[in-house]
């Protein structure tokens, strides 16, 4: 199906390499200039200039171009039948704050990179293909990940997500920052108001597996599910020269064990748990502080387990919480939960993944072709509540990501945006076939 | 001795109340307006009010007001002998972020009712008396207690203090909060270029050993050892979604392993640990930070048993580090020790302990007085090194400090004041008889 395609080999490389270097390279680590990681958080200064040089070129491409209210982007390239609803391509421009080059990127420039080719080709797919750029997928800035396909897929409503604030500096919204940078669009932000058929995504894989067994595509049959809370331990503040143990009621200690706790209840359900944010209040060297807030990220392939992992979480917290009040302290340690969100086990459509793996066979063949579940969420997560949605991983190196290290090499970059652009083309005749 | 002095019952709690309702009330936690705490940190404006109003208190009083280099003002109150170095008494009016209103205050404010009364009932003391308010002695805002009174002692060169950064807004240095709030002075900050004969200072006691002794007065022997310590870990920053747990290197799990353990080690060397600072890096929910940074504050009333400590925190804290390399991570995770200070154990002086101890037999009795050794760090610390010094100390409620529910009573503050004066004046006298 690609051999009729004039596929331009490397293109895609110099596209994520040059806008890494125009929009947020940094923390190198090697001595190449493109072995750096990247900072683009989102609604940044930064954020915008990806944005705006999205806009140039799938204008240029002959796109209809579009922006929501949330600050999506979507370009609408052509197809024979204009007034048919798109084909669904999509990822995210916007990064963590110590990412690397890939992640997001990737689906966005391999999505941009069929467009190109299918132009160059003057290849016109049956039904229009729609290029989606999400809003603030990451969840780094505006700590609500998915935010622009949330909305889009009705999981969550506008204003909620309008009025979260930024970690950083003044802590403006995501309304405030929408404006600031000339985003918010007229487009209604809403799969009914801008409907798309479906929704295909390139991700690096952000694990080992791949590359552990050898393979070069992943068919991604769906994604686990995870829970993400803020746990406040509470304790007595008080100062630590003079204190004795058995007066204590130490926020510090408590969350200290909680966490190295969690780490056993994550092995003995096979899933993970994770605390990427901690911050003791008061501040100071010689105060024990009153509270310990920090951030728990619990995951498991499996629902049912999930919901076991938090019981259990929850029962051992509240035990070392009871321990750690020491036998003369009058004021006890207590704990408060704050749910940010679950999000339960994901399964992608069949006729996606059956497009991905037949494309996969295509270009890398069966036996470096594997189904496996993704860990991480991505906005397909959201996209698969609406339309019929899938995913194509790619291996990357030792499996990082969210760091400026994280690598996939040229040959399994092209090999990921072949499968997908196979992929899309297929979904695009499967459907004039079923018209 | 007291009794031909016209103290004024109530005047000194009038003090405490009135200068932090007007320089820094925060934390109501009573119904009583007097029950808040404080937050006055050092070199604020603030502090600069409660500085301002020290100075024309202090001057109304008839004393020579001097300003050192370092923000240290001196009273001078004056004796018969007006050339003789004078009798030093000394605390601050500096507090921590969540502070109450006691603590350094009561010293400062206790010195200046001394000056009251010793005024009101035409007292002349053989010497004269200073009466000093030392900077920032919480090193709550500028990371290194004692900041004041070390560098009068020659402890730290004044250079190295001046560029300490605050913790806070754009991290400005002691030297360019001296210079805002214009209490950079033309002293020289150096014992010897403006020297005092010997430090007397009252404090609450920060512990609860003299309230469940049912006693009134502690005569502080000396000041137990401690010290400071940063500790980084680093490990590899990845994905808290996607990571398994065999490939993490997770320095989150590492600190709170460490910090727990750190508790065992107290307990074994009967002992303090504590961690006041807690900080990751990236700060991001689902990014595994690369590096944790936490603070520890170790101490004991023993050297040898501090040293001890230490040794086997550093041999636990490598094992730690050791335990919570994943088996497939390629990254290692390393321990960072950044030593800030170490302070041995301090001795106070024998003719100051017994002006302090014959006192407190005076105004309270034998049996409500009892020696012990300090487990803070106060300017006296400091003073012992380069004269002879001791202080009082009060019961204060369940010992707790560093907290705006610290609290004693009115009774317990002015018994502390009677017993400070009293000792001053018996030192003054012991002076005078060895003339």
């Amino acid at each position: 199906m690609l051999s009729s395609l004039k596929i331009k080999p490397g293109r895609l490389m110099k596209t994520i390499h040059e806008t890494a270097d125009m929009f947020g390279a940094a923390f190198p680590w090697g001595k190449d200039p493109t072995e750096t990681g990247l900072l683009r958080l989102a609604l940044t200064d930064m954020d915008k200039g990806a944005r705006d040089w999205f806009a140039k070129e799938v204008k240029s491409l002959g796109c209809e171009y579009k922006v929501d209210e949330l600050g999506n982007q979507f370009a609408i390239y052509p197809g024979k039948d204009m007034s048919a609803i798109p084909t669904g391509v999509g990822s995210h421009l916007d990064s963590q704050p110590t990412a690397g080059r890939y992640d997001g990127p990737l689906g966005v420039l391999s999505g941009l990179e069929i467009l190109r080719t299918l132009k160059e080709s003057n290849y016109v797919p049956n039904y229009p293909i729609a290029l989606i750029n999400w809003t603030n997928e990451e969840g780094a800035r505006f700590p609500y990940p998915l935010l622009g396909s949330s909305v889009y897929a009705g999981i969550k409503p506008k204003e909620d997500m309008y009025s979260i604030k930024a970690i950083d500096g003044s802590h403006p919204t995501v309304l405030e920052e929408l404006e600031r940078i000339g985003y918010k669009g007229d487009t209604e932000c809403a799969f009914e108001a801008n409907p798309v058929a479906c929704h295909f995504e390139i991700h690096i894989e952000q694990a080992p597996y791949l590359e552990r067994g050898n393979k070069k595509i992943g068919v991604v049959t769906g994604v686990q599910s995870y829970c993400w809370e803020e746990i406040t331990v509470t304790g007595k503040s008080s100062h630590t020269e003079t204190t004795p143990l058995d007066d204590r009621a130490d926020p510090m200690l408590a969350a200290a064990k909680m966490i190295a706790k969690s780490r056993e209840i994550a092995l003995k359900y096979d899933g993970l748990v994770s605390t990427g944010l901690i911050e003791a209040s008061p501040r100071s060297f010689n105060v024990l502080p009153e509270t310990v807030k920090f951030s728990l990220d619990t995951r498991n392939y499996d629902d049912a387990k999930l919901d076991a992992m938090l019981v259990e979480l929850k029962e051992e917290f509240a035990k070392i919480a009871e321990e750690c009040i020491g036998k003369d302290s009058k004021i006890p340690i207590t704990i408060d939960y704050n749910h940010l969100m679950t999000s339960r086990r994901a399964y992608f459509h069949e006729d996606c993944k059956d497009c991905i793996r037949d494309a996969s066979h295509e270009v890398v063949g069966e036996e470096y072709t594997m189904d496996l579940v993704a860990r991480a969420c991505h906005d397909s997560k959201a996209m698969s509540t609406i339309v019929p949605t899938a995913m194509v991983f790619i291996p990357c190196r030792d499996g990082l990501s969210h760091n400026p290290r994280e690598f996939s090499t040229p040959e399994q970059c092209e090999d990921g945006f072949k499968v997908l652009m196979g992929a899309v083309l297929r979904y695009d005749q499967l459907r004039a076939s079923r018209a």
